[in-house]
């Protein structure tokens, strides 16, 4: 009944391949299994990881990086002829997104045709791009930490190799160690007052960490006046992860609003502004503007921009320091399932007869939940009992798992057939609750710490893709649990992008009888949807788009961290792989 | 009027420093310096970084980990003696909490003489250990990691050793590997059905990550036997930091008949039990049950554990695994101060007039309501019409900073006057916040993702000292930010335990009129009262209990990592002090 509606398109959508960056450099061939395509050579995910005997990897896919730094700069380049723009287009890296040696040479090589510089924080993401440097033809910096004279050191030496130093200003401390220093530009970063969606809106704001509000800025400038003069740009920062044109463009609008005061104000060599708050990457890739999904694409955003300053009389240069964008497609993580454990193994088998007697019954959601109001009684009851006798547990934990079960098995089998409505499923909490949960716990060689720290510190979702039998339509829901002692080491969401499906039917699991899919439904799954390994094999899962943010924010809990990387990247004879050991501690 | 409520007593109460496990170690000398007191010596923390030209360092004080097990084996010993229990204490150290190696030695050295064992969850763990064991005597390690060949490798290393090796088995693929090593006792891992309240009740029930239920106990043990056998260890766990010990007393309830439910079932040679979740850390020590400050001792939880097992025929040992309550206190952040912020720097001398015409004359909170109410107004159509002139932007930041400051002055003064009451204060959110909001940030030397990560990472409470200038009363609220260029990384609340104050007027910032505390009353402020640091002063600033779990959480976020460490230990000739480096890059 069901494994006619499963195809590969439809794997495509399901597990998040359908990816405006990622286009078909990841795909799943012919046999259902995942594959990475660079220079029309194919590589089976699974291959690669068993061909080293990995049982936790991360593959890095540097053409990635080259990809979409070609996106973003043919993008921009293609409007700003087609309209005349008098500025010219200076795109950055921030060191911060990933600062891996290996990640900041790809920026190096693959940006030296577009001359694409840095914006670096620290003294050490200061101190590496100077260590590279010399390799690489020069290129703007703009920095914007904390001064100090090692600091400053750093910055001179890029100087001295012919890069053009921009240094932000937020305070007066900061303007009497750059006074001494006539040769650095300055850059101004202002506050934005509005505050978009999204998770990181408490860094906007008047109170916000960074930047000067106006009348600081002004008081700056009577105590130290020669700031009007060297100040070349203008930085503003509205938060990452703007998923909504609608607050893009409030920002932009209050962006050359701000630049219009500052030229006011005196400021008149700013001639290049950096709204850093950028188009955010797409960990889900279905244009609704949630769940870090932007509801715009990157051309919408260059228009909006473009258009918004070509209004003005001094069209400025328009900085673009997008970094999720440049790297959070390149590097994959790939983890064995070591262990598959079920929810609750049911003892006795009365109860499922007597169970199964009452869920035959179910015509429709309201018999469905006058059967779970009836068990939940029963459960309530015997909650309290508990502690008297130790069939009384058994019994509880018996119902607990079986009114999972049996109600997931008849309401999906009611559904497919068309019995009862999908709005009937959606509008009801408690069915949908129950059609949407995990039957089984994959345990994954892997620590959500070190491997894709975010998932806790910021609740990031990440798409995550089985890495073989993707022909078929998936056999459980399943949580992902990780090897640390810690219960924050564990996936338990999905978002099943239903919406872009052009099919009719609910996909519903083989075995646990658990939704897939909806069609024309964004439907989140507390599970993902996978297949049962079986004994003996080697069953990948893969966490894509991990290349931002992860590699800097790993963190050693239980001493469990590192992983080998296999390295892709483009060569003349096609495709070379490299092998780096990182020293790891894992099983 | 402020001044002479201030004193040396207060400013423990108020800094935390009245605390049940580090005691007087840390302390204030009678010039207002922070100190900490081993073997009657005496160190002032900012001369000790001083000394060795630290701008930031971690000061290890070793003797504070050997109080805290003294503390606990003193207590359970004393208990058991004194009711007669049969069953004997039995301390391990779970590693996952600071596997740093010098902790790990501190664990061995001090549990010498109390047979202290250890708790190992990972491969990494088990190694560490296995490499420092010969030069200790053997003790009790309880393994609940995952298996592989490499870990069966480490635990056959220890037993011959000659320690007592107990392995929690969690599902078939366990068993299957445990069951060719019949020299490896075994744990029994129980899903408790309790969830207390608290940020770790996730960790429990029955779909939680680990342990089994009871049915899938009872299948397992159909399909290995021999587990019944060998099982010697009742283990469960009701996630971390129980704060209230009505949820504690629920749940060794619940343990002790799931207990009584294992013997039943056949598990006749389980004579330990190992309840894990334990008395929390107290991160604010006001005993109240709210914010990580439990509502009971180490007593009152030994003797609930005691007494409740007391009753059964066959009493068991009682295995303690605390983890934080052993190390959180010994490790200290200490971090110079190296910029402040105004907030906002106020710009038009007419506004202030005008705004401090209306707000002499507030003598109610009604008044101070009506005046916020008025401006509010104003900032509102200000706001819809910023883009037209650059003085409306201008005007409206004023405002927005002159309406906190001024209130603030006004409403403080005739509270400590005692014209309004506290009780109005209190009970009106808008005034509350005026006067708990900081004026100033503080950007110190240090990184919270490196540092003290829990604090983004759970939102973890530390409790923050400056380590100067305790004598006098604090001059401001202030934010505290780090370096990395991440909103995230700052430290914006603070618990006032002015419920612990024995005095009667509130105490107010002198310099931006903000509250420090209410005697009678446990006040969440927005910034940390401090002093101001005045030009060229080096003011530093103490985190306290970063000891558990900061260093193997601690991340590289732009690259700002790794901290000098200042390790203060017991000799013979009195106190040793060593450093360590760790490559660190900072500033």
């Amino acid at each position: 009944m069901y494994s006619e509606t499963w195809s590969r398109e439809i794997a495509r959508v399901i597990y998040g391949l359908e990816h405006c960056i990622r286009g078909d450099v990841i795909d799943i061939d012919e046999e259902g299994y995942l594959v990475i395509r660079i220079k029309n050579q194919e590589f089976r995910v699974r291959d690669l990881v068993k061909h080293y005997n990995f049982d936790v990897a991360y593959i890095r896919i540097l053409p990635l990086i080259e990809r979409a730094m070609t996106l973003v700069y043919d993008t921009f380049r293609e409007l700003i002829s087609a309209t005349n723009y008098r500025g010219s287009f200076i795109p950055v890296y921030p060191m911060k997104v990933n600062p891996t040696p290996i990640i900041i040479e790809s920026i190096f090589k693959y940006g030296e045709k577009y001359n694409w510089g840095f914006n670096t924080g620290s003294l050490g993401e200061l101190l590496l791009l100077a260590s590279l440097a010399e390799k690489y033809s020069p290129r703007v910096l703009i920095y914007d930490g904390v001064f100090t004279e090692k600091v400053i050191e750093a910055l001179l030496k890029l100087l001295k190799l012919g890069w053009r130093v921009i240094v932000d200003i937020e305070s007066e401390h900061d303007a009497e160690i750059v006074e001494k220093h006539p040769e650095l530009e300055i850059g101004i970063r202002v506050k934005p007052i509005m505050k978009p969606h999204g998770k990181w809106s408490n860094s906007t704001g008047l109170s916000g960490k960074f930047g000067l509000t106006i009348n600081t800025l002004v008081k700056l400038k009577e105590d130290f006046n020669w700031i009007t003069e060297r100040a070349v740009l203008l930085h503003m920062h509205p938060g990452s992860q703007i998923s909504k044109f609608n607050d893009m463009k409030t920002y932009i609008r209050e962006l050359r609003e701000v630049y219009r005061e500052i030229l006011e104000l005196g400021f008149e060599n700013i001639t290049m502004i950096d709204p850093v708050g950028w188009l955010p990457y797409p960990y889900v890739d279905t244009r609704d503007g949630e769940e870090e999904s932007p509801d715009y694409s990157i051309i919408d955003y260059a228009k909006l921009l473009i258009s918004e300053f070509l209004r003005d009389t001094k069209s400025p240069d328009l900085v673009f320091e997008g970094g999720r964008f440049i790297v959070a497609s390149h590097r994959l993580l790939v983890t064995k399932v070591i262990d598959v454990r079920p929810y609750s193994a049911v003892h006795n088998k009365d109860t499922v007869n007597l169970l199964q007697g009452y869920v035959e019954k179910i015509k429709s959601i309201k018999d469905a939940k006058a059967v779970i109001l009836k068990i939940r009684e029963i459960l309530s009851t015997l909650r309290s009992s508990i502690e008297k006798d130790i069939k009384n547990r058994e019994l509880y934990e018996d119902l607990l798992a079986l009114i999972e079960e049996e109600v997931a098995q008849r309401i999906s089998t009611i559904l497919q057939r068309g019995e009862i409505s999908v709005n009937g499923v959606l509008s009801d909490h408690t069915i949908l609750k129950i059609l949407t949960s995990p039957s089984k716990r994959y345990v994954l060689n892997m620590s959500i710490f070190a491997d894709i720290p975010d998932a806790v510190l910021v609740d990031q979702y990440f798409q995550v893709v089985p890495a073989q039998r993707l022909n078929n339509t998936p056999e459980v829901l399943a949580s992902l649990a990780d090897l640390t002692c810690d219960s924050m080491g564990e996936i338990s969401h999905y978002i099943s992008p239903g919406n872009l499906l052009n099919t009719k039917t609910p996909i519903v699991t083989k075995l646990d009888h658990r939704l897939v899919a909806i069609p024309g439904v964004k439907l989140k799954l507390r599970g993902v949807p996978l297949s049962m390994p079986v004994k003996n094999e080697d069953y990948y899962i893969v966490v894509l788009d991990t290349g931002a943010y992860q590699d800097t924010l790993a963190m050693k809990h239980n001493l469990i961290y590192g992983a080998p990387e296999i390295i892709l990247d483009t060569s003349e004879e096609g495709v070379s792989i490299r092998i780096i050991r990182n020293g790891e501690i894992r099983v």
